[in-house]
């Protein structure tokens, strides 16, 4: 299923349609970066005027070049573009890049243009970036189709925004941040963020797949992809305030979706979500580094208690633990440092480092043994010593001998990490100095700014949120919901195994009574086909007999003179709590499911979490034990823990049927009751799409 | 009662004991700071083995010099501390500043010996900063003494930290940040961050006081004389997490004040609280260029859709709003864009800019121009064609011809600032360029990543915890609390008019029942002297009357047999709410007061808020109405909104009484009933200190 994009990535040769001598038109500048690889595979210029062009001849059609052309440019006014992808295909292209705009994103005609197009493209067995792209690069194949240079390095870009990729590259060069691929989106009308996940999935030399996406195209699948490409995904999204959202709509014309659902499919994807293109840096360069580790308790080394404790906070904040370390690390570290030192964690040399700079090797090492240790944040001066120049600033003179002692901890403590694969994350306030970059060299991501190594040791610690969980196909659709009635509803999902009250649809007393009969009260009434019957004082709890039971439903019968109504058994409620379940479909990501308790409190609280659905039944359990007010299910005030994992087993049911009837745009049970003893559904409706 | 620190900061001469030509001793560093002005005062060397030091001849006693010294720095072994101290005083010395270490952070009788020595200074009427510090420095009076050279500018920082204050020294340099004065706090054993702040806020060349402190010393104080500076005040400190609080107090033996408390403190006395060198710096840089706004309505201008959207997000992320333009804003945006432009906001010039670099110029204006704007963020590529280096790598060659457009777009925008008082921040990728270094001598702050531009608006458009309330200084204390008995504490704060059902203490049935006949049930009966009363049985509401108050009496003594019992008036509870309210004494702080709503819920989650007592009613209603579970005050699911303004004004009350009781450690009425026509106290309790 995954596409070919051979032709794309490494074509046997190219020819950009557009060339120009104008340093001002697009094409100037992706032929100049075209020719830059000229003995790799032939590059054609083609201009309408013919000519030279960046002093080569220029072609006047793709039909004169007189031989194939596996990669096709086309970068022409809009009024010609089909008509030069027509021209590239009949030259037997595999693969265009289209750089051309005016498309889905100027409106619905454009929008059909490029569906008309995208489909020839796809008849003739080839690909097509684009339209309304910047080009694409591939380091590893000297494939060069894209104004800005990258540096060659392990990091795919694929980016829908062509000044993000700029700053995501200039940012890069401090860290040594290097690209194996760039791709600008653009308008994805045929080759999808999804297909190009799944190819630098596959691409050996990249490890790790950064994404700029304002529109997903279809989510699940990239959530999908992500989750199985076996490298680490990174992903800048914007979109979490109402202004961005409606920024990303009037620049893409893009269905949007939620913030929440958006992280939640991260989170099940294992996918890194990044805020800004600093952010983005700072995770990419801990992540090429190639260190992972699933612990996340940290410990703090600094030579100054200030940013001991401030780093320890901004730890704390990136959601790592820096637990006291244990009395045997304790003694060890005590063993090489002085008095003065802390050695609880933080652990703060005290002014040793200044005295003997290899005690900053010798605590890393101690600290790197430590059982629990997971990984280790450096922070401070280490670098000043030997600084000549700092990053920050200029460095102080410093006794050659520190310096030379301070070069020598750097080397000893490369050696320290080759014995462990616990990373180490520094911060310090020379960045650029000897000792600094010989650690970076050593593979430690080095950072100025204490939150940066923070967020890069969280990045490589596991993830915030927990283990990814993956991401499930929607399963199969099957036989659609004929009756989107309460009754049908129920039975849809009694079938599923949702345990329900026994119930009865009734239309008169003498059906009433019959149910009354088959089962015992106390009883429940619910007028049907009544909106939002709650409010409308559809429902009467607590009818103890039959009496009663007809009692209510003549005052309610003549109330709402409903067509008809359910007549149940009444729950148990004591001791249980009430949740909500409900799935909808989003555009993008298909069905998501949204737990949470129910009640007053919660509702003014919006403490709900979200998932793709389906949900198995582990991960619905950890969605009920994530909420802020996941307190309440292990009892509070002498109440017993109520039976969180039969609630999560029918989360788990109701989800899949969700999910296996698109017809159902909104099924929602609330409440689900869970007591001590095991959960149920009080009421269920289904909204069709 | 303020301090006179001139001899401190403009010392007629000065003395440095301890200087030394041996790199590695701190007195070297500070002498040959000390004689960077040479002409501007007298600068004394001590050494006690004479000879010369730094090629002058060095005194081998103070008494030597033969005259008066104003300033005198001590850096000596601890041993000869208190020599050197009283030599200073022989001398006439005014100000000391104490380099020595190895007291209060070592241990008790280190506490003790310095405060010993401050004893002998102030009796002498001398001012003495440290012990334990790291020097001084007062660019406007040129006195050097400490190691690290501060650049000349607005911002006077008092540090507890060396390191720290290096890092930000070291940060606030490209962005052209400088210092009036810089203070290591070192112990605080005579002057006190307080002292400083105090003595800053009168010094007329400091725009700006930034701190970082680890302890408070009398936070109150500091709190207050920040609330008084009449200049922003911004602290950096740690503490938040458990880590950063063990490692406080290892580092200082302070006592630690929690997170909440100083965050509570920070906003009343709006200082803007930072959490890292680098937020610090951010916050600097925006503060120095002297700008600032009551409202934080932001207008995201940029030249990229994806960098607007990040922007957006960062913006409302930083406590912005980012609101759509009105219709009339939008026309006139219009009117200088071209039709690709997006005008909603974020306002995206969509390629404009490329064509017309005064776009820019001309959207800043009309941006700033409408009245629905009170801040623009400008964000992306401006710089980047005119950036012969750029901050980030290198910048494009760029035509000329837009080279010059954007440099001329500089200096408009420059223009249209200059016209109003509302702020520009900008994020540029090109933060070196001329086009963003005009922008930034134009007093416009420059940044390279979003975030901080973000971090940098909100600091300049209004505090986002809302606006300070200022520091009450806690009232003089009154009579002590005699009886802190439950009937005591209710008739302390009865007295205050803190309202409470009618209620009576008895000891037996005859007071029982004559108690019943004094008012009308139904009764609660409260068993008193008995800790946890309500987990132990100890509390029965609902008693109808006299009978069914006697029989619970009967039974609750039998099964507790406390000493006395308390009778009271059952208030209607129907339609309220219940709240706690407490206050606490903070070592540093004070009296703290707490306000939250009770109930399970609440408790799960923590959702109180912090203030300083005495709590004013106004900023107790603001208390209340930014609590989480807020929406409840106004009713939900049908329920009446209660009177939240009787509320705020029963617990400014409790906090003014706990205010002037210093002797009660801690003052609670738990719970305090607010429903739709008032509130009352239905229980309270006291423990004292």
């Amino acid at each position: 299923m995954t596409r070919d994009l051979t032709s794309l990535f490494d074509p046997g040769s190219v020819a950009v349609v557009g060339a120009s001598d104008d340093p001002a038109k697009y094409g100037h500048a992706v032929a100049a970066q075209a020719l830059r690889a000229p003995g790799r595979r032939p590059v054609h210029l083609v201009n309408r005027r013919g000519g030279t062009v960046l002093g080569r001849p220029a072609a006047t059609s793709l039909g004169e070049i007189g031989e194939p052309v596996d990669l096709v440019v086309i970068s022409v006014p809009g009024t010609g573009f089909e008509a030069a992808v027509d021209d590239a295909l009949a030259c037997g292209a595999k693969a265009i890049v289209a750089i051309t705009a005016g498309f889905a994103e100027a409106g619905p005609a454009g929008r059909a243009r490029q569906r008309a197009v995208a489909e020839r493209v796809r008849a003739a067995g080839a690909v097509l970036v684009g339209p309304n792209c910047l080009g694409i690069a591939d380091n590893t194949t000297e494939l060069y189709l894209a104004s800005d240079r990258f540096a060659p390095g392990p990091v795919a870009l694929l980016s829908q925004s062509g000044n993000l990729a700029l700053e995501l590259q200039l940012r890069g060069a401090p860290h040594g941040l290097g690209f194996s691929r760039f791709v600008s989106l653009g308008n994805q009308a045929d080759v999808t963020l999804v297909d190009l996940v799944e190819d630098c999935a596959r691409h050996e030399p990249t490890s790790v797949i950064a994404v700029y996406a304002e529109d997903f195209g279809d989510g699940r699948a990239f959530a999908r992809a992500a989750a199985e490409a076996g490298k680490p995904v990174v992903l800048l999204t914007a979109g979490r305030g109402t202004a961005s959202a409606r920024s990303a709509q009037s620049h893409t014309g893009a269905l949007t979706t939620s913030a929440d659902v958006v992280a939640a499919a991260c989170r099940d994807a294992g996918v890194e979500l990044v805020r800004t293109p600093r952010e983005m840096t700072v995770v990419l360069a801990a992540l090429a580094g190639g260190r992972r580790t699933t612990g996340r308790r940290t410990a703090v080394l600094t030579d100054g208690g200030g940013h001991g404790a401030v780093a320890a906070d901004a730890a704390e904040d990136a959601g790592l633990d820096v637990p006291e370390l244990g009395a045997p690390a304790q003694d060890r570290l005590r063993s090489v440092l002085w008095e003065q030192s802390a050695v609880g964690n933080p652990v703060d040399l005290a002014g040793m480092g200044e005295q003997r700079p290899l005690s900053y090797a010798d605590t890393v090492r101690e600290l790197l043994a430590a059982d629990e240790v997971d990984a280790v944040l450096m922070t401070g001066y280490f670098g000043g010593y030997a600084a000549s120049e700092g990053g920050l600033g200029g460095g102080p003179a410093g006794g050659s001998l520190l310096a030379e002692g301070e070069q020598r901890a750097a080397k000893e403590i490369a050696g320290h990490l080759a014995a462990t694969p616990k990373p180490l994350v520094v911060q310090s306030m020379y960045p650029e100095s000897p000792s600094c970059r010989a650690l970076a060299e050593a593979g430690v991501p080095v950072f100025d700014a204490t939150e940066d190594a923070a967020r890069a040791l969280a990045a490589l610690t596991g993830r915030a949120a927990g283990a990814p969980t993956g991401v499930a196909a929607p399963p199969p659709a099957t036989t659609p919901l004929g009756d989107p009635s309460y009754h049908g509803v129920r039975a849809l999902l009694t079938a599923a195994g949702v345990p329900f009250p026994a119930a009865r649809e009734i239309t008169d007393e003498t059906e009433l009574l019959a149910a009354a009969a088959a089962f015992e009260g106390p009883y429940v009434l619910k007028a049907l086909h009544v909106l939002h019957k709650s409010d409308a004082g559809g429902v009467v709890l607590r009818l103890a007999d039959r009496d009663a039971l007809l009692a209510a439903y003549r005052q309610m019968h003549g109330r709402l003179g409903a067509p008809s109504y359910s007549v149940e058994a009444m729950a148990d409620l004591s001791d249980g709590l009430e949740l909500i379940v409900g799935v909808q479909r989003d555009p993008r990501f298909g069905p998501v499911a949204m737990v949470g308790l129910g009640g007053v409190l919660t509702e003014t609280l919006r403490d709900v979490a979200f998932a793709l659905a389906p949900v198995a039944a582990g991960s619905a359990e950890k969605l009920l034990r994530g909420l802020r007010t996941a307190a309440l299910l292990d009892g509070v005030r002498g109440r017993p823990a109520v039976d969180v994992t039969a609630a999560a087993a029918v989360i788990a049911r109701i989800t899949e049927v969700a999910a296996a009837h698109p017809e159902i745009a909104e099924l929602e049970v609330n409440p689900l009751l869970v007591r001590p003893d095991g959960s149920i559904a009080l009421d269920a409706r289904a909204v069709l799409g």
